[in-house]
């Protein structure tokens, strides 16, 4: 034989070897789209995650259950080894007084509120005083000292424009975190923000708001978009209302809490670890069903369908269930302390926090630019399953501290049109969940996975 | 001037107003969607549709509401000329005989049924006779004469590994459709269909049969996928069970009905017609929201767009709202032998019949294969609105017989998941339809009627 024929054998069993994979990868992401549509086990165990727990903000009784409840039924698959990692959270209790009172001569009424999470009381007798309403930073700058004693509503209109609702949530959230210490800075007395959601209804949303050392603390809430509404067309109405606020919520000392974490060994690449996730703690309103049951039971799936169909992944797939991302990240952060201290190589890391609607795609950041475009290698074997968004945008909150090492963060897409209908409120309950989006969720998830641990961060080969 | 430099300045000027066009498009598309967002009318008037008419069979008093009511909407945008197309239309009525008892020794039960679409009734006193379950045609055949005298019930199982939910409807609807008369030809008595739907749950579904007049007419019900469950775990646990079917539907003498249009004239080419409709008929159960008042807001949405925007179509746009596409397509028929007549042009048909939920694209066929490759450059434009989707494939039932003429036939792609969830279905209700989601299709067909209307189909100039 000479070296001419050697090389085009070479080159010829090269080939047959690369479509052969390829047309391995293929079955094997369509077995497991058809086993997740089918028989997969994350609607039911969303079910009993919302149903049976319900709300699990951390260091609460709630948060306690889903760890025991997600815990158990990971070890029910005995396919893993299955621990919980400590990590110690922040503790704040809403309690049970919320009550924002209007008065307008002698005309009187309340509008429903929903006290921000982080944000301190009021005193028992609560705050009386008049409202400035604002709509923007800007705006509540150039009113400067002139809003001091009073209550500051920050009218900001979820803007319906974007067409990922995402954006217009990143633009209106900073005033639900920032309101308050921006009003306190001239002396405002408290501050009520107006629910950033797509929806027009009568149900306020919470989320994170944060305090700064050098700035008085004072109350924060949320009323909804109908609430807000009314306070905008009343002060408009009548410049001197008098507003009477009432919240009794309070924060607690630190407590202990746990990530919870499956894991299965890969069968030729064990020190290369593979991260799917989703977070586990919630807000204590509604079910956290979408936010983030939903990621919760679609990162357990994988573990669920690799045992079914017999797949043994040759890097190491680790199920992590955060917890502690809406007030705090310390399960993210916790978890990659411990896995730097370990000097542990984790490939990649992929989260679902978006909600459980028809998968859109992945978006992906890395500080190495050549595994994100060696990433997009794995788009075209599964386009055919609707996953058309392969743009590079941002992984997750709790994958997030893995990024400095070098990990490729990936984050599910989900169509996002609902997500804020829902996101932090009284209604992301189970019945807003379908079963066929958050199963196709669980399998787009899952074939990412299986194609991780099979080809690295090489990309697809 | 040499010729060389008077060359170079005609391609310099070419340029130059390809790109200002393409600007212009681009600027007049995120326009419209802005306005779409944020002010359009298509949910409130989908919220009057389902919620002051309700459900609109074809002949019934509900259609002719429908007709009323939009035909009214459309003419208070005073932008247009609204008019009315005469159709015969058929009348079917299900009546308030809907019944199936079970009988399994001495256990008596009901199952909760709906009759198919067309089906005729059974005699007063009912069908007393065994059920045999086949799970396909094949089966059936295999079975032959065995099934004389006895209720056939076809368990079709609705196939979720698919990842478009059309695709598994198209299978399982066959034996809908076609269930009847394949039973009859044996010598069975009635028929019964489990319902085409991806959930489980205690709705039956209707939807058309249809008979042949060389087979005997036998009643046809669907069960609800839960029902179906039932009766299948029943015979199986007792293969003697007796079924008792009892309906008193019936089909009536053809009745006048209308096709609802609205026309702006073109302002260059007034020969030119673009049409883009849904249809207006429902079944007679639920609201007919997904199937089909979205798409009937979503078209009547281009009118009012237009008319906000100030936007002049080149082409003349017609709104259609088709009457009779549930059982008969006579008002699309009709349609199109009018527009024979008249030796009308229609250079595109754009059709809104799979649901108000996200737009992923559209679908389009045509005779003539350069028109639907030039289609394809209107992608590029609209890919930005998540508009990924651009397969050759089918346009509609109501714009098909404007197929022959060599018409651009379009259908707007939206996310399948949960259509059958709804479809024909008493929980086919407004509640279903989410604002932003119907809105987008909105604001998806108006841009692509906007382009066309600039463009003809020529694609993207």
């Amino acid at each position: 034989m000479n070296r001419k024929f050697l090389l085009a054998l070479f080159i010829f069993c090269s080939v047959v070897f690369e479509l052969s994979a390829q047309n391995t990868d293929s079955v094997t992401v369509r077995k497991i789209y058809t086993y997740s549509l089918e028989k997969g086990k994350a609607y039911e165990w969303l079910d009993a995650l919302c149903n049976q727990v319900g709300h699990r903000l951390s260091g609460s009784e709630g948060a306690a259950k889903a760890v025991a409840l997600t815990k158990n039924l990971l070890e029910t698959e005995r396919h893993c080894k299955v621990y919980l990692q400590e990590v110690m959270v922040p503790r704040w209790r809403r309690n049970d007084v919320e009550k924002l009172g209007v008065t307008m001569g002698k005309y009187q009424t309340s509008v429903r509120i929903c006290s921000l999470g982080g944000s301190i009381g009021t005193p028992t007798e609560g705050i009386q005083a008049k409202m400035v309403e604002v709509k923007s930073f800007g705006e509540l700058d150039s009113l400067g000292k002139k809003v001091a004693g009073k209550i500051v509503f920050f009218n900001i209109v979820f803007d319906q424009s974007y067409i990922s609702t995402f954006d217009a949530y990143s633009v209106a959230a900073t005033y639900r975190y920032n309101g308050a210490k921006s009003a306190a800075k001239y002396g405002a007395v408290a501050s009520i923000t107006r629910s950033m959601t797509t929806a027009m209804d009568n149900n306020p949303h919470t989320g994170s708001m944060g305090y700064v050392d050098s700035i008085k603390k004072i109350p924060a809430c949320a009323v909804s978009t109908q609430g807000a509404e009314f306070l905008s067309a009343a002060i408009k109405n009548d410049a001197s209302l008098m507003l009477d606020l009432k919240m009794n919520c309070e924060t607690l000392p630190d407590t202990l809490s746990y990530n919870v974490i499956a894991e299965i060994k890969g069968s030729e690449f064990p020190d290369e670890i593979i991260v799917v996730g989703g977070h586990l703690d919630s807000w204590d309103v509604g079910q956290g069903a979408h936010d983030d049951g939903a990621g919760c039971v679609q990162a357990m799936e994988v573990i669920q369908t690799f045992k079914a169909l017999g797949i043994k992944p040759k890097r190491t797939i680790r199920v992590v269930l955060f917890m502690n991302e809406e007030n705090g990240t310390r399960g993210g952060k916790k978890y990659a302390e411990i896995a730097k201290e370990k000097g542990e190589k984790h490939i990649a890391a992929i989260e679902s926090d978006a909600g459980g609607f028809t998968p859109q795609g992945f978006g992906s950041e890395c500080i190495d630019s050549t595994k994100l475009i060696r990433f997009q290698n794995y788009s075209q074997l599964m386009k055919p399953y609707g996953l058309h968004n392969w743009s590079e945008s941002w992984g997750g909150v709790d994958i997030g501290p893995l990024k400095e090492t070098g990990t490729l963060l990936i984050g599910l897409v989900p169509d996002s049109q609902r997500y804020f209908d829902y996101h932090h409120s009284m209604i992301d309950t189970f019945d807003k969940v379908n079963r066929r989006e958050l199963q196709l969720g669980a399998a787009a998830m899952t074939s990412l996975v299986y194609l991780l641990s099979e080809h690295g961060v090489e990309g697809g080969k």
